[in-house]
């Protein structure tokens, strides 16, 4: 079976503002204390599945400098640039256009992943893939990972699924339906029933199959990924995706193809995944300390507690603190109440209207 | 009658860290809107009933170059250094031998004055000092301002005053005792009772008057005090201060003269006088926007209230945030929740401890 990747990179975060920016988005930060980047680490877990030369990631074209310093190995033509962002559906039609014409081989499997979440137990999740990998090859399966929730999270969308077993082996469920993010009474309701996972965006079918759904249910991105498919190598080619892409619609593949299409299965991972949504995260992949406080950098706390604290070589000294974020960059600082992050994005809007760019 | 003035300007505090340091501490820093250091205003407030050359500065060698800068108008002559810190009692003496060596004139009313507090209301305070200088010219009246309390505070020492008015004006009360800070009951008595002002460290009499105290309560400090003042002009000045200076008690003038001296007077001050004495006092002496907030640099505040934000070009970002004091320079950040000010000088400790001596 021949096994390829499609990371998409093009995501413009603004939650992990200052650290995160424009030009610096969360899945070129390192947020472990590894050092290493998200994009690295989810390429890196990738890897005793999936061939390097098969990897490909899809981005916005800023970001092809980012991509190419932070993984050298990657073959630079395996860097596909958006020319604008326009949503989950044409951006993976576009993957799968250069992937197809590379290969030529429609039978190949694609798994289609985000570039900023993390995962725990990279063995337990290259066994989900290759288990999820053999589900997608057969027939006209669509594959998609659910995770078991763990508590009844509002923030994610949540895959019903029925105890309809599609392999001999017993390890994908039909899906029943995706749902919108929940208000807490439907999550705990979710949570209670054991029949729902969260939908963690990653998708598995064979080119083939895929190609046929954009046919059948997003003709409009189907034909411009003919043509795209077409040109590519050929001198017209960047002039092409210049012109068709930004007039494509802006779609979820959920909203485009997961929720219409028949052959629904998923594949419920317990590998300690986590979308790292926010600073808050920091307190589930980094150890804190006696004090309850995760500290990177120059600091001194006196009488404080329950602090996610990020800092550069300059000296941060907190004194009677509690539940606070503060990350301190070269050229901003952030003070932030922990039940406050969801308000990040009112500085950036702030910043906007007030022309400092600089700071976005 | 010839008035002079030494401000005294050694200090070291440390309750404006990280703004104020070892190498600047606060008397040389602006705190106010004008963009004026503390000693500027101490100097300048002073000037219409003081000319300028005799205005005397006693401080640690080490400010030398600051005053020089803060103030290239006061002749160089005038700055005193002090070879180490030894509290109040020597370092009056220091000055008083000074100005007596150059005066000869041991009638002349020398005024002894903090160089880092504020005052508010200046043609008030000047008033206050023209009468005190008055009380002070007769006889050997010992004259000390005090401040009439707003609120029970157990910061300050307090001075118990009795009905007794010292001069035909009814400007000055007879000094009853000077207290210890107190604690919060009883500083609530003595608010209640009117009986008492807040001791600001501000003293006013003829140098002969204070000479002789010396002589009278403090003899070793008065014996160096005079050897000091043969040899000033001399090629051994230097010298000998270094040698004589650092042997004295360290004693301070309200333990070793006001206390044990009969002939002390007090003038009710109420020209809103601040001692200035943490972060906090930033709501006393600047503007608070909507929120409550004071603000200076470039900042953003979202949902903020009651703050206390001090930064410099750098972006600071708060969101969610109430009752905190932060406070930027070039290469540290304070954040601290307004009730722990006091616990500032702990950071300072543990930097010692570290050897971190560049933050000092």
């Amino acid at each position: 079976m021949h096994k390829t990747a499609l990371i998409m990179a093009g995501g413009r975060g603004e939650r992990f503002w200052p650290r995160s920016r424009k030009n610096l988005p969360k899945q070129f930060l390192s947020l472990t204390d590894d050092g290493k980047t998200m994009i690295q680490l989810t390429t890196e877990r990738l890897l005793p599945i999936v061939a390097m030369e098969d990897i490909y990631i899809v981005t916005n074209r800023d970001y092809l400098p980012l991509i190419r310093e932070q993984l050298p190995e990657l073959p630079s033509e395996n860097i596909i640039c958006e020319p604008v962002g326009r949503n989950t559906a044409p951006c993976i039609a576009l993957g799968a256009a250069h992937i197809a014409k590379k290969y030529g081989d429609e039978d190949a499997v694609m798994m289609v992943l985000p570039s900023d979440h993390l995962v725990k137990y990279s063995s337990l999740y290259q066994t989900t893939l290759r288990d999820a990998c053999e589900v997608a090859q057969k027939g006209e399966n669509l594959v998609t990972i659910g995770i078991t929730p763990d508590y009844p999270e509002t923030g994610y969308g949540y895959i019903k699924f029925v105890n309809e077993i599609n392999d001999e082996d017993g390890r994908a469920f039909r899906v029943d339906s995706f749902t919108e993010k929940p208000d807490l009474e439907k999550a705990k309701e979710y949570l209670a029933s054991d029949d729902y996972l969260w939908n963690s965006g990653m998708f598995l079918w064979k080119l083939s199959t895929i190609i046929r759904k954009y046919e059948e249910l997003l003709p409009e991105i189907y034909d411009a990924m003919q043509k795209i498919k077409a040109a590519i190598g050929t001198p017209s080619q960047e002039q092409l995706i210049e012109e068709l892409f930004p007039k494509l619609p802006s779609i979820s593949i959920d909203y485009g193809i997961m929720e219409k299409a028949e052959n629904i299965y998923t594949i419920p991972g317990t590998f300690g995944w986590d979308d790292v949504g926010s600073w808050l995260a920091l307190e589930r992949i980094k150890k804190s300390n006696e004090f309850g406080n995760i500290v990177d950098g120059n600091i001194v706390t006196i009488n404080t507690s329950n602090c996610i604290i990020q800092g550069t070589e300059k000296l941060i000294a907190t004194v009677g603190l509690k539940d606070l974020v503060i990350v301190d960059t070269k050229d901003a600082t952030l003070i932030c109440d922990r039940d406050h992050t969801a308000d990040i994005k009112k500085v950036l809007e702030n910043l906007k209207i007030c022309n400092r760019n600089e700071y976005l």
